[in-house]
């Protein structure tokens, strides 16, 4: 129905608030419609928080009855640090709810339907599903895969390079681009990026937004051997870092890890390959860790691992309007490729706008 | 006036249908309008054939009288291979005169309004002055900078690779980015590669597309040391090649260049540099020869070596989705580029359009 669709798109667009505060929770929004009419919306904000039915339920109080409820994912049904959402709808008299997509969640995946269903309540699946998957995209993908969502990110010249022939990189991309690279980090549980990048660019790899006073997401460094300075920039900041590195083969070795754990980093060992970190074994780390995403920044090498891993799930490209030249190689991602062009991964380009001087093109593998 | 610019986009519009079909004449569409009405419209066809005041004019014949002449040039006063517009737009009774913009061409510069003007008609000049230059661009560089005017066109994937690690570049972009490619071609006077590309690919740089039987634009091979093979694909088409290259050094060179003459090929000796044909002696050459625009097609020294020289006008970059990945340089352009971002050229984007799976961009110097 067409009235279906219109009050879940106000719901994905309440859920989408939230971006980059729920985890590990999804984004949900929830509208509740009487006679045609909106009479509560609202969203869940942080994981911890009230989820959004038990918002838009609490507001409406009595006049709930016989409304019909909007989600963007299937209530939950389970106790965790909130009571179930399936209780309170139960209770709130609603006499119909209408949801996007099932909760791939393990303690969810259709009970949470099926216990309003036995209830009684009327209940509609599968409303503007595939744009309630893509908002949650990062979710959905971590109780699939059981590994993080990773989103590549790299900013390019109009003759793809993401570096002059010295290794200069500041800056490729526009302001707006780069405070657009800003807001995205905020999005993810993690920033990726390799030593060579720390020492080449000395980043702080925080979210750097006026007025900006939310999370600041983790920081990882991949880093077989330690080379981080424990002066780096990105020691500055207050928040959770992450050092990944190889085995300590030697005394060398230890001794710069040690430093780097005095600094406040939290220090993993990885098995590695061809001198990169292993990014299977990364991932799995990061998953007991719960790390839900990742924004990978760079460099190359960095990038091109996750990509030689198949593991590469979004892709945000800025293009630049200069043109950088060089002899040196200074693609945005360094590995060893297929030979032939029709072995080479596809993807759909999605989106694509314009930011600043630059254009922003999102794609997905195909 | 609003009215002006709608009937000067219709004169604009008719001019286009031409493209690449009035060399080394530029693309003139007229509108003759009378009570706010066309009465009469047409374009330029061919170069030796009507100019399109004469062609509107004689459709209108006496009604033509005190009607309102739209031409996104000004019209010629001087004879060529046709006689001077002027003279036809004072005998037709035309009131008045509306232009885009003066004629570059050093025998008209203003004098065709001056004429005008003299003899009592009202000239309104600069009316989309603009769109009309851009319309022109070819002609206007030719005659303003004495050179051909430069096309860069190259095809790359996301992660701004022209061919994976064996060379291998077939097929980066989508079918509808290859046939827009030899659309493209024919609205240029020559096409321009290296003797690479000529070994690796065997092209037949030929405007292949159902039902196309216009002219074939000219072939031009950068070849310093003649090594183009005299049974290349190039050599297929029924049209002008010419042949590039350095000084006849050795004996082996003069055959090789003498081969290539018995093919059919003019062969041009040329200054080179760091191995490459020298690209101002080139343009030099190709301005003698009445070459007003080139389509440069690779590979990555040619295309770095016109940028090299500061002699490129328009980048056209057909960005596909694939994901190419490699360990060798395989950027678009092969040049010595500056060491710091802030010294490398600035382009405006100006156009950027889905075509297949890839999306297209056309860029200009800033």
């Amino acid at each position: 129905m067409p009235d279906d669709e219109f009050f879940m798109r106000r719901a994905l667009n309440l859920a989408a608030r939230a971006r980059g505060q729920t985890s590990p929770n999804p984004m949900v929004g929830a509208v509740l419609v009487k006679n045609g009419i909106i009479i509560a919306e609202g969203y869940h904000h942080h994981a911890g928080e009230d989820h959004a039915e038990r918002i838009v339920l609490k507001k409406a109080g009595r006049s709930a009855q016989n409304a019909a409820l909007y989600i963007n994912l299937e209530p939950c049904c389970h106790w965790g640090r909130t009571p179930p959402c399936t209780d309170i709808i139960l209770e709130s008299g609603v006499r119909r709810v209408v949801a996007a997509i099932r909760d791939p969640f393990p303690g969810v995946r259709g009970r949470g339907f099926r216990i309003l269903r036995d209830a009684g309540i009327e209940v509609t699946e599968g409303v503007l599903k595939d744009e309630a998957r893509r908002l949650n995209e990062v979710f959905f993908t971590f109780h699939e895969k059981n590994r993080p969502f990773v989103m590549l990110k790299w900013a390019m010249s109009l003759d793809g390079r993401t570096s002059t022939d010295s290794g200069q990189s500041r800056w490729i991309s526009s302001e707006a681009s780069r405070r657009m690279a800003h807001r995205m980090r905020s999005w993810y549980d993690g920033i990726v990026a390799g030593a060579g990048t720390v020492l080449m660019d000395n980043p702080q790899l925080t979210v750097r937004l006026s007025g900006y006073k939310r999370r600041q997401p983790a920081c990882i460094i991949l880093d077989t051997t330690f080379r981080t300075p424990p002066d780096a920039a990105l020691f500055k900041a207050e928040r959770r870092v992450i050092i990944a590195g190889g085995a300590v083969r030697d005394a060398a070795i230890r001794k710069r890890s040690l430093r780097l754990e005095a600094q406040g980093a939290e220090i993993i060992h990885l098995p590695t390959r061809g001198g990169l970190v292993d990014i299977p074994s990364l991932m799995q780390k990061l998953y007991n860790l719960c790390f839900q995403s990742l924004f990978v920044e760079g460099g190359r090498h960095v990038a091109g691992s996750f990509f030689k891993a198949e593991m590469v799930d979004k892709l945000g490209v800025f293009l630049s309007s200069r043109i950088i030249g060089g002899l040196k190689p200074a693609s945005p991602l360094l590995f060893k490729g297929p030979l032939s062009i029709k072995d080479c991964p596809n993807f759909t380009i999605d989106k694509i706008k314009r930011s600043g001087t630059d254009f922003y093109l999102e794609a997905y593998p195909v």
